[in-house]
């Protein structure tokens, strides 16, 4: 950890060795002072299921058209990141299938302008409560047949740890350009799980990332742990399944995993990250350098 | 493969080079001359779903008290199985714990006695209009968070191949001994796959079992193949989900495989493989030896 006089305080300690930690969020998860009474898109009713779940489903919010728009853009990125070596493309292991391609948002005008979206650009004000700039962009290809799972994961313990994100104050949002179904690798959930910081003991590998966006390791809950998520959410795990158009909103600490694609048919989902403007990051709080800019925007401009 | 001429015809050949194929199925899904009208446990429309499908739900079959009494004979196994180095108990990749164990019909009486419930041994004999016998019979642990996934799979193409087992006239029975949900790794299979016969093109490795039985990569169609039943069943694949006590009866040609259990829990199912008398085992028809007699009963003694 790299310690500063003008670092903020560590409000959520992980990958500092010793034992797994469950402490409390010290953050609100709504952060407008009305809470659910804020204005915005989304209904009070909806802003209760997010408080409450950590997460809220907006089936078939994009139009065929603008899913067919995006689908077409992604065709162009995958075609030409095929043949590329660059750092923000990352392949399936052991093979040549690209798993994920980051910071979408300045590769094609599509997805650019999906992140200005009414409803999600809306949302993310109207939740985190501040303007908001882009933390990350991705999408997840998840190829069929050997598009690997996603294991169990906080991105705030990433982010806080690898990044310096430093209070829980973003939302992302997964937009579904497939039909995802149980079988194809959906998103999966622990509801009420974002309420409580699961830290993690293994300190962080130099260029972990390297390694963690292909098969993370680090950064993942004990079994244990989880387990007591688990027990608290009622012993049940919520699939985010949907039609193509659906999205999913979602709190940076609900924990959530992805199982392999086990279709023969690739599964496609865009990642947006909304970080409040005011929670732009610091050095990271785990990790001996910062990840490079295509993971973690660190020169923020509010989405307008 | 051996050549013998006591050998019977082989009428799905596999395992024996140069590419994949399709072929329609030979041999009927319900033998008996009635079809449908068969006297026995399942009703005509039961018999309709399996014969069209490849495979049928029971939910809630077993009684809460017969689950109990399965879970305790399983915890039993399960606790003499963790320190035991015997062949028929299959560990998870790099761990130890308990993946499968087989044969288990001869290691608890309550394993054994449930082979012989009357719903059970009355719908294997219905659909396959012979008196039956044991072929295979193991329990699937699936530890939380590392039980890992079954690739997709037709258990004939193996039990043909590696076995001898000369026709499709055998069925399978998934017993749910927990809550099977989409999350914790349950059976996914493809309605319909059992009218086709998916030949692989590898030939069998010498001592195969011991690698398949935790991740079968010799015996798994290619992703066009899989492509292809996925097309005819409608781009459509069912998870076998229900509560403690279901049971799936399934065919042996149905394509079938399990994702990795994602929760903390573990997830036991207990598989039992009703064979024909008249369907018993010849050399196998794509390997150059037997595999071993926990794998494949050659002694077949008709369930009374």
């Amino acid at each position: 950890m790299i310690e500063r006089s003008d670092h903020p305080t560590d409000a959520y300690p992980t990958r500092q060795g010793g034992s797994t930690r469950l402490t409390p969020r010290l953050d609100p998860v709504l952060h407008g002072k009305a809470g659910p009474e804020e204005p915005g898109p989304l209904s009070p009713t909806q802003l209760a299921a997010y408080d409450r779940d950590g997460f809220l489903l907006l089936p078939g919010l994009l139009s065929t058209s603008e899913v067919r728009e995006l689908t077409t853009a992604l065709s162009k990125l995958r075609a030409e990141a095929s043949g590329s070596a660059e750092q923000g493309i990352i392949r399936e292991r052991g093979g040549t299938d690209v798993r994920s391609v980051f910071a979408v948002h300045h590769r094609a005008d599509a997805l650019g302008a999906i992140a200005r979206h009414p409803t999600l650009l809306g949302a993310a004000r109207q939740i985190l409560a501040d303007a908001v700039y882009l933390h990350q962009s991705r999408v997840n290809f998840k190829p069929g047949l050997v598009g690997g799972a996603f294991s169990w994961h906080s991105d705030f313990e990433t982010w806080h740890a690898e990044d310096g994100m430093p209070r829980m104050r973003a939302m992302s949002a997964s937009i579904l350009l497939d039909d995802n179904r149980p079988w194809n690798g959906p998103l999966m959930l622990v509801p009420g799980s974002h309420r409580t910081f699961v830290s993690c003991p293994t300190p962080t590998p130099t260029e972990h990332y390297r390694e963690s966006l292909v098969d993370q390791q680090v950064g993942t809950p004990s079994r244990e742990a989880l387990g007591t998520l688990f027990e608290q959410a009622g012993e049940r795990i919520e699939l985010a399944v949907g039609a193509a158009g659906t999205v999913v909103l979602f709190d940076c600490n609900t924990m959530h995993a992805s199982p392999a694609n086990l279709s023969p048919r690739p599964r496609n989902n865009v990642f947006l990250v909304y970080n409040a403007m005011s929670n732009r990051l610091s050095e990271p709080f785990g990790a001996a350098s910062r990840r490079p800019e295509f993971l973690a925007t660190r020169e923020p401009r509010p989405i307008e």
